[in-house]
């Protein structure tokens, strides 16, 4: 990612220019800049409102009892990533990088105030890291344990390994590729779940006498809609990885982003009628994002063409993925996050090194690009498993991180948040409450209303409940 | 906000520049001028897609049997608010001041015409203004009544506050400073929120023997992804009030937004946790509304820093307020908007007072900003409740603002629109019904097709009935 | 459209300059290509959105037995569509015109390398025109056989339409006027379905004894909140068809929009009042999509006076339209797609016709734009039917494109996709299931923990089932 540390470095990127003055005119350059902030910061929007399609991708795909709660961990998990990314993460990504391994300073953007703008992309991308995990230890981690997994990944696990990767790391300097994150983002955030759920274990009732029991989601439309947004908020995901306003780069990284998306949807349709005889509804909403993700990395770098192929790859490679991981590996991931952002992920990476327009191995670049990229795939996951394995090791050492039987049972919204996420089938409250004497029910001007209208017309408040029904 | 007004006074913002010509190539300032341009059409379209944020969380956050009430209110507010902002409300608001207190021109942007992009800006504002109201007048107020009181608010109240802070008003000479209107919209709408709430009554079953019930929402999740947008549509809310893609000031503005967002979710959520040793999900979701609201006065003003802690101490008032509310006062308020908008925008707008790093207590600059911010406050305060007030007082003279305890009972979305929301759990019809002889179960061609291929096979249209079931 | 005809053959937009060089600055000429390219790519963002809009649309007003299929309907057909397009839809649209009736060249957007966010903004646009089929055939017509037609529409139909308007067609030299696609998406689109639902037919139940019966949609706050993404997209739609970051154009067509937009809402509200004494929620929102539909044309032809009023026509129109296609015609369109795209498609085109400031009739331009207007309604109309008719009986001469009447009663998702949308009411699977001996249910780490402490506690996976319940 050259361009993206060389705009780093040179500290132009969104600088307060104080050429931009309002009783001088404008200059090209104060303008350019203008124009990059512009585009940077509709791109942070998508990337923004990606949260919202996480949310319901992982409330749709999951159960109605457990509903609450993973709404609240989206949200706090944007919340304590922005913050935690503000205070600590951003310095460790982009700082003044100790031999390439971790930055060293920047924290709460000190020294580094004119890159705000980079500042507000970069944070909705680590809570974009760390949510991808939510989905998969929904209906059983406890809320506490998980807003302290976020911490870590947004605060030190992400940062470090985007400082090798966006920053001035390692891995940059080997000329390890990944445009937009299949690898920093995505690998990264499915290596956390991957080790999660291996600590947390299967819901109850996921696996009977090794088998693999389906825990359909309750809500597949809305999840339809959160895959929409997630779509719609990759246009910025991969666009805004440009950082700047070039148009001889982002229309071809728009098209690449559509077509592969594209592709995966029609990779996992015709894969899933192939294999099941129908066209299943869930892998083909997978699909599409597992066409994201692959074309994550190398959305700048392949042709229109290499980037359907990406994707139709990606979706069959989906299908598969989840099948295995769900009945071979028995990582009960509900949401089908691991085989999405790890194994297409995973993808993602090495189809830079074969479909690279330059270097890559279909391009008689040879294995040399490949094989970076299997370095650097094989470096993030020693790292991300490593550091996440042994930080849940410690804290179950001290505390349990999943919910109890009972609590997984009766579901987490009444247990964690006292609540839940339907109305209940029956009344709500005794609407005809014999307590209820409707003393509240009419307001003040309109008693005043009754009153002064009395003569002409029955009191509405004095009426009997008995009237009704 | 002497920015909003310079820019309007030198009528420069979104010309129609004559220097634009195909012909020949752009200059310099016609590429500025369209720079601005664009970004203020985009933060307009963020600001109109607020109001499917609004119109969720009301939906999720109310029962079941009004959801279609509350829907058709949101649609109905944008809409009437559109073409009356266009009709009289601009006019009232950026027209020449009459000694500060109204416009008095530009009546359909007559002789405004180069600034027909800041009016499509400004109208989806005075929609949210109005929007406000609907939800905490929500399952009890008739349809018609609201939409007299949108036509007020948006044609009239609302651009009298507008005019006072962001037009040539008296307020604005003052000092009075409300970047993107903690006061002008959000406390205007909560304010007549406040006064509709107190005329109006409570709901039916609410309050029993002085005990607040809790009411709780049909439909959380669709209530959170109402939350995502609004945060999602709330950069362009503040961003867009730049009214210029200036890079010194939008990624300070976006980074803040930003940041008192997740600020104000992590303040609910702890605040209510140590409360109520949950995290409680619709205070959550709540807080970080407050925490947009806190800092949309301050947004420019105040460091990231001031940002956090303006955020947290929202979302901690707006946990007490939504008590306060609900149980002190006793002003029903199903989705908490008097709370969210009405007390977290006087607290945004007295923070920027205490947060702003120019003129702000503390970072010196003393009690007078404050003083000026508090006296703006209170006479917003006098005006709204005021013009409200006496708006729904003549009306109750007329006609009663509430429906009936049947209809309320039975749910607005019969009586006042002869359908409901959702499915019915039983069959919807009769899909064996005897009466259906299939004559319209199959077209033209198909029964060709069938007619042609009669010797191969039985017709499907002659089936008889009883082969089904 | 010669702007765009223009701006296409000048080849200049979205060029990939190669002034545009990190090494010197940026030209004047390379920045005007930057701004319009991001003009467009937000727009092209906007517009696929829509695609969401048309799902929540399409899923809400059906049933809920159907709303998988809708959702697979509605990704797939962007997903066939943004393919189809870049193999051979754009070459036949905007490639070398032969007789002004075909493109031919551009396959794969060869030798138009240079117009690669141009053919993204148009995929997009694509897929909608095809999309709009899919909600009118909802709930009877078989996957497979919808895929053919899309593949048919996206492929062939639409990019001949649209080569005769928007490239250099004979449409666009005779002086019709479509300013953003009332006829070339929207009839397009409309046409094919009306020609589609002729074929297929009614859905069982639909029509009794001649009496059409209403079948309510499922979960219509979600197909509301689809009307609102759908308006939201269609500030792209329209604005993006400028083509370029335009400060004397785009305010203007924004501010037509969502003028046009609210009155249609209001002219749709207040007449199902008058006609029905209440304001139907389902004529509303479909008021606001006649509204966008009617404006669609005439966006940046029409004064803002004129966009009302277009608007409040179309409002009324629509709610005519539903009760004459489905009355009368009795054509079964579960969504009210027909109307919507189809009747107001042909009023906003022949409104250019009437309300153009220049050409118009009502400016004093006569009857001449209004003629040439209906020719090529007239002409879309021949093809469409005629393209889509002749397509459909060929297809059914070798199979049915209708699901059976079983599949048909049972619902769609069950057969088609072997799931549902939502949850069942029941339990989704037996939580105490005897079988499921909790091996799964705690994971390696929780165990080894487990059993670091199994002196203090019981261990839990071995706690027996009874104490459950």
């Amino acid at each position: 990612m050259k361009k993206k540390v060389g705009s780093l470095l040179t500290g132009s990127l969104l600088l307060a220019s104080p050429v931009y003055a309002e009783t001088s005119g404008p200059s090209i350059e104060s303008l350019s800049a203008s124009m990059d902030m512009v585009w940077i910061m509709v791109a942070a929007f998508l990337v923004f409102f990606m949260h919202a399609g996480f949310a319901m991708v992982e409330a749709g795909f999951t159960r109605s009892k457990n509903a609450l709660n993973i709404l609240m961990k989206n949200f706090l998990t944007m919340s304590v990533a922005s913050i935690l990314y503000f205070l600590v993460g951003y310095a460790f990504m982009f700082g003044s990088s100790a031999g390439g391994f971790i930055g060293t300073d920047g924290f709460m953007l000190t020294g580094y105030e004119d890159q705000v703008g980079f500042f507000a992309f970069q944070a909705v991308f680590a809570a974009t890291c760390a949510t991808i995990i939510s989905g998969a230890v929904a209906e059983r981690m406890k809320l506490g344990a998980y807003i302290l997994l976020t911490v870590l990944m947004t605060g030190f696990i992400y940062p470090v390994v985007g400082h090798w990767i966006w920053g001035s790391g390692w891995l940059a300097s080997l000329g390890f590729t990944d445009f937009a994150g299949s690898t920093v983002v995505h690998l990264t955030g499915a290596l956390g779940a991957v080790v999660a759920v291996a600590v947390l274990g299967s819901r109850i009732g996921k696996y009977s006498k090794g088998k693999a029991n389906v825990i359909p989601g309750h809500n597949i439309p809305i999840g339809a809609l959160g895959v929409f947004i997630l779509w719609f908020g990759w246009f910025g995901f991969n666009g805004g990885s440009t950082l700047a306003a070039d148009p001889s780069l982002i229309p071809h990284v728009v098209s690449t982003t559509l077509l592969a998306a594209s592709a995966g949807v029609i990779g996992s349709a015709l894969y899933s009628y192939m294999k099941y005889q129908r066209v299943d509804a869930s892998l083909t909403l997978n699909g599409a994002l597992g066409g994201l993700v692959g074309i994550t990395a190398g959305t700048a770098a392949v042709s229109l063409g290499g980037a359907i192929i990406i994707g139709i790859i990606a979706g069959v490679i989906l299908v598969e993925a989840v099948t295995l991981i769900d009945q071979r590996f028995k990582l009960d991931d509900p949401v089908g996050a691991i085989a999405v952002h790890g194994i297409c992920g995973v993808w993602g990476t090495l189809a830079v090194g074969l479909f690279a327009m330059e270097g890559g191995l279909f391009y008689g670049g040879g294995v040399s690009l490949l094989g970076i990229q299997a370095v650097g795939i094989a470096a993030v996951m020693a790292w991300t498993m490593g550091s996440v394995g042994l930080s849940l090791f410690i804290v179950t050492r001290i505390t349990s991180i999943r919910v109890s039987r009972e609590e997984e049972i009766s579901g987490l919204d009444f247990t964690e948040h006292g609540s839940r996420a339907y109305e209940s089938s029956g009344s709500i409250f005794n609407e005809n409450n014999p307590e209820d004497n409707g003393e509240f029910g009419v307001g003040l001007l309109e008693r005043l209303n009754e009153v002064s209208k009395s003569k002409d017309k029955p009191k509405r408040p004095t009426k009997p409940k008995t009237e009704v029904n």
